[in-house]
């Protein structure tokens, strides 16, 4: 291993690891070594379109099966963006040859097989995150210090998001998204989850006690949009919607007994070297026989880029892992239990959704 | 009467009948001629207090009685802020007495009850409307021009809303609000009713086909705070929460599949001449290996006050109530049945969160 640098592969070469190529390239920490697919042209293909942003780089080696990137003795970790249907064997496969693996999410089709692919991954000693960016962005640590400050939203007691697109006629006919045996959640899955795992991260990754979901629409088989509401001890609610039938929206609210906090892109941050929130409250006044309500409005903005930069959450979510990994010899068991605490959370949604909408107590 | 004027009496000197005073003196077609207590010095001690804002009108007759009130010849209509729990009585009573009536929300502590006081005002010839002030700001109109353009919001498929204040301990130990016998629905009448309004006016006043609710808090017997799910026909599906125990939020998103629709003040537009609204939506660009999300957000501003002022929407409704019935033998037969569909639905989220979220059938 060269000295200060982890060793990447990438298993499939699929849309969202041509942006987890650039994060690998600008983390600092991480080289990209070999990209497989179970077609070699492609995974050239896949090649010669990132290096087009890097010429100047040493290209990384085209493997055309799974199997041969997990042989190679120079790769020390993988990320894994294959559909949640076929991931569970590569996971397996992966964490046997030892190597460390990010997991784009959902990570499994459900809380059992993730159980076993994160009980193997503890078995060989390799460390498992999923792929969620945001939790590697400057801005949520900022967010929390606001949720901490006591003045600002004071008890948290309620989390409402929504994250959503606008499925193309293309996207309905071809994309896995929608195709139930390789990606058997849905919206649920790849846009739901990051609601889920945004009201634990907000709920100090504690296990709702009650989860109920409602499906609003399907399609081919997997839910297409979805309402879910999920309930804690100690009077924290969360409510959530995602879908692929609406326009781009990817907003939260954290509302609690003194203020709420608003951020309009939780999950992909807008362009620009600032991400930001909004810390908001209103106040009530009596003026003779009328009264009023004046907004009071802060504008929070952190240093970082949203995306697409070396301060980026994509990047850091890879320079984090490399980290670790490179740090310690053993793995940070706090990541997979995020990954898997949300599975279960969207597994009861599920469930929820699937028997009308009656409450389910995800398995702890 | 005198020609053009409607004559009003408030039948209980609530807090908000100290808004509605100014509102009737705003609207340039009512005169406020009574105002009844039970006890004469309290209705004395509030004309006096309301008086103060306007020295040189002449002032309202103070009544120490409500049937006092409707056997006086010179009342047209009455305004009821009378607590939920004993309202019923009153609205009846009132309608006997050919009286039209504005009465505060939530009208009955059940649908059975607003039916009765509904048959009784069509019985009697006498228009009936509920209190809510945001139907008749120019702002709502603007908003359905936007949700009907196609292009801002497209399709609307989901209405999420919140409207929230923190009760003081005060509120708690003495308000009305929060005690079963006067205001049964708690949180769910004096703020879910403006949500599960507000979702029906941008569903086109149909009724929802499914309800769940969820009760998070409860104070006295009464929701203190709940979330409510209501699922339309045509793929509409709306979303809310309220609660006595967060601090101020009223916003609402129009989500829909072209763009959304957000208003941060739905219920009590913020002081100013004008009141807005933003319409939002997000393009998704790929830029080599990275992408980005970028935002469109175009602010309308609608002319005409937010409170306390000529083209205010609580001047509006007693303008608009009085023009109908100075106008018109016949009421209005879409007010009731405004006001009775959203006690439909209340009563359904009520019943829904008594029974631990069990999906409940409005009665149509």
């Amino acid at each position: 291993m060269k000295a200060g640098q982890l060793r990447w592969g990438i298993l499939g070469p699929a849309n969202i690891a041509r942006r987890n190529w650039l994060a690998i390239r600008l983390s600092g920490n991480g080289t990209l070594v070999a990209v497989a697919s179970r077609h070699l042209a492609r995974a050239q293909a896949f090649i010669a379109e990132c290096q087009a942003d890097a010429p100047f780089d040493p290209a990384p080696r085209a493997l055309g099966s799974y199997a041969e990137l997990l042989a190679s003795a120079d790769v020390d970790a993988v990320y894994i963006p294959l559909p949640t249907g076929v991931r569970k064997e590569w996971v397996l496969r992966a964490a046997a040859a030892g190597k460390h693996i990010v997991c784009e999410k959902p990570c499994a089709p459900n809380a059992a097989d993730l159980r076993e692919m994160l009980v193997a991954c503890a078995h060989h000693r390799v460390q498992f995150m999923d792929g969620v960016m945001f939790r590697h962005g400057a801005r949520l640590a900022r967010m929390r210090t606001a949720l901490d400050d006591t003045g600002s939203v004071g008890q948290l007691r309620r989390v409402t998001s929504s994250f959503t697109f606008a499925g193309s006629p293309e996207f309905f006919r071809g994309n896995i998204r929608t195709q139930a045996a390789l990606e058997p959640l849905g919206c649920l899955g790849d846009l739901g989850w990051y609601c889920v795992q945004f009201a634990l991260w907000a709920a100090g990754w504690r296990l709702p006690r009650e989860v109920t979901g409602r499906l609003l629409a399907t399609h081919g088989g997997v839910p297409a949009e979805l309402s879910g509401e999920l309930v804690f001890d100690d009077q924290l609610s969360a409510g959530f919607d995602c879908s692929f039938l609406r326009a781009n929206q990817q907003w939260a609210y954290l509302a609690g007994t003194e203020g709420a906090l608003r951020v309009d892109d939780f999950v992909l941050p807008f362009a620009g070297d600032k991400t930001e929130f909004e810390l908001r409250s209103a106040e009530f006044r009596r003026c003779g026989c009328d009264f009023r309500m004046e907004p009071r409005v802060r504008r929070v903005s952190v240093d970082g880029h949203g995306h697409g930069h070396a301060t980026a959450p994509e990047t850091n979510l890879f320079r984090n892992f490399a980290a670790q990994v490179l740090r310690c010899s053993a793995p940070n068991e706090s990541w997979p239990d995020i990954a898997l605490k949300t599975q279960q959370v969207v597994d009861s949604c599920l469930t929820s959704a699937r028997a009308g909408g009656r409450p389910v107590m995800p398995a702890g």
